[in-house]
């Protein structure tokens, strides 16, 4: 075993969305999730994770700079790590050893793009190669960031909510690796000033006073689990694009039936969804869908045939505030003819997204051998100073 | 029976809403409603209805112009009239007389403000003084526009969803008479671009594809009505508070998760319902309620005593476009000061709101006895052309 271990994890998107805990500590989920995980290749967490005899305490930089390791969260995880590394043989002394973590994300922590989920993903997966971890460690991930566990995996990931007590089955699984569908996705970021409520207070607060949210949880989101992995597994997209944007809506609903409400989604999140349901509404089924976490941000999935097409029609209605080249981020995009259907659709004011970040379904975590890529020295500092 | 009467009937603001028919053609709703009636003081619908034995036709006014009589739901108000006259013992020749009607807004139609409910149920009141119908009209006043029948009665009033096929239990009834309890209402008419989905293809979307509302009328609503009535009965405005924003936000989420979804809020909706919380928190118990109808416009109930504070903070963070004396209609405000705990608040920009109307619950409709009311001339035409 290596003492120093660097990885790279990616974001995942739900399909089906998680919102609402049965127990705060374990992070265990009211109900099952679905989601799709993006390709490292644009968006990712990277995490240099280190174990020294030298070290007297447990250390992590975040984005260069020093944070407290007493983040209840985060002993979490690494009392578990240590306890399935002893469970796993591995010898005392290594298990025992103090760690140094270094972490950074190669996008906005602020931009609400799931960043704590590639985060704690990435933090766990490197651990695991440090201290010879062999079990599921979905669940750990867990521990730190409920949705992290999705990025443990690549292509698309349900998370089993579980009925034990403890947690040890609420894991999550693969449904189909990368290649069975490599679905692209386009994230649209919304120009937005409005602080958002956080996802811990926001889910308690539905959890404690939505009526709706108990239908939700018993009725719709069973079927629809079942129905999506179907649509996955089928490779049907028009499926998959009614059940994602009707989940998506959902779970926006919930969060207006909170009490005081919680509101995510804008005016700009709104013209988003009325765009993408004229844009369907010319084709005989749906060819893009949309979904919300709890930001404005808006999440596209669509088929790789379908990128042309709708990424002409989307920067024609609405325009980037200065050049096309730095409004399309990420994969390239051959850009292909605005839709004729759209031509009389209202163009909106240029500069209501900020950027749209083109990428596809990717890999899970991964490691990254050469040493140029460790963000810890040799004697356990960072490469780099704090920004 | 006089051959012309004149009425002035409501506009009515639902606290418990009505969304969703279980009969598209008798107007029968999926659930019961409850709602507060505005004094006719501010806002109102006026009709003139005529008969005479010269006419050869039935023929409407609206607004200064002629339209068609051929309007399903106006054919329908009209047959039920005629056959509740002949049960009632009215001639037959007084039955069959051909009728001119003339029927105007003294406030603006387009503004969403509940015009077709005070519109029909004004039309429906004067009809029945017309030819001496001696039933409850609330059950026609519902085949012309399904919350119509609320404007039927002042005060507050429940509108019974009725179990039968034919309708004839689905009536309005008051709760209590606009002198138990004499609350305040602003309405904040928000400045919007918008093009708004009409009520009744919105609500025909929300029953066939929203999973939630089933929920909402088999669960939520029924406990809702029961407590709000009792809310009213003991004058209890925190308790009427809380419920009426619950039932409006659920009725919001309820169209958020219909498919494509129905988005009537906006940002600045939420930024008034933000405002609202923030307001009440200062208190123990809430001070004002907000409720949103099938648009952005915010109405809000208080008691007498809070609107003196209440105006002022709300146009210290609502600030007008232009001077104070033109954003505030209808009754006049006392201003009273700007809570402290809302200074550190952002003040928002100018002219998000268009305006404000303040009036306060109010009688039902009424007839208007001095001949220089009415809207036709003795011939039978309008007294003032259209605009």
């Amino acid at each position: 075993m290596d003492s120093m271990v660097t990885c790279i994890a990616p974001v995942n998107i739900a399909v089906i969305k998680y919102w609402g805990k049965r127990d705060e500590k374990l992070i265990l989920p009211l109900n099952d999730s679905v989601s799709g995980t993006l390709s490292t290749d644009q968006m990712h967490a990277k995490t240099t994770v280190m174990r020294c005899k030298d070290f007297t305490e447990d250390k992590i930089w975040l984005n260069g700079k020093e944070v407290s390791f007493s983040n209840p969260r985060l002993l979490s995880c690494m009392k578990e790590i240590r306890r399935l590394s002893r469970e796993s043989g591995t010898s005392e002394d290594i298990v025992n050893t103090k760690v140094h973590i270094c972490s950074e994300n190669n996008f906005p922590t602020a931009a609400g793009l799931a960043s704590s989920a590639a985060g704690y993903a990435c933090l766990v997966f490197a651990l695991k190669e440090l201290f010879g971890v062999k079990q599921d460690i979905t669940r750990v991930a867990r521990l730190g960031s409920g949705s992290a566990c999705r990025s443990i995996y690549g292509g698309f990931v349900r998370w089993h909510k579980g009925d034990l007590a403890d947690g040890s089955d609420s894991i999550a699984t693969q449904i189909a690796p990368p290649s069975h569908w490599p679905l692209h996705v386009f994230i649209l970021v919304v120009n937005d000033k409005q602080k958002k409520i956080g996802s811990t207070p926001g889910m308690q607060r539905t959890a404690l006073t939505s009526e709706l949210v108990q239908y939700r949880i018993k009725e719709s989101v069973p079927k629809r689990i079942e129905d999506i992995i179907q649509a996955v597994k089928e490779r049907n997209f028009d499926k998959f694009a009614e059940i994602t944007m009707k989940d998506s809506n959902q779970f926006h609903a919930v969060c207006l039936d909170t009490y005081p409400p919680n509101i995510y989604m804008n005016d700009i999140s709104h013209e988003i969804t009325s765009f993408v349901h004229t844009y369907n509404e010319l084709f005989p089924k749906p060819k893009v869908a949309y979904t919300f976490d709890a930001g404005p941000n808006a999440c596209i999935y669509l088929e790789e045939e379908s990128v042309p097409d709708f990424a002409a029609t989307l920067q024609y209605i609405f325009p980037p505030e200065e050049t096309l080249e730095s409004y399309f981020k990420g994969e390239s995009v051959q850009f292909g003819t605005v839709n004729e259907g759209l031509r009389t659709y209202p163009q909106q004011s240029p500069g209501l997204l900020k950027y749209i970040i083109h990428t596809k379904i990717g890999d899970g975590p991964k490691r990254l051998d050469s040493s140029e890529d460790h963000l810890l020295t040799l004697s356990g500092v960072p490469v780099k100073n704090g920004p």
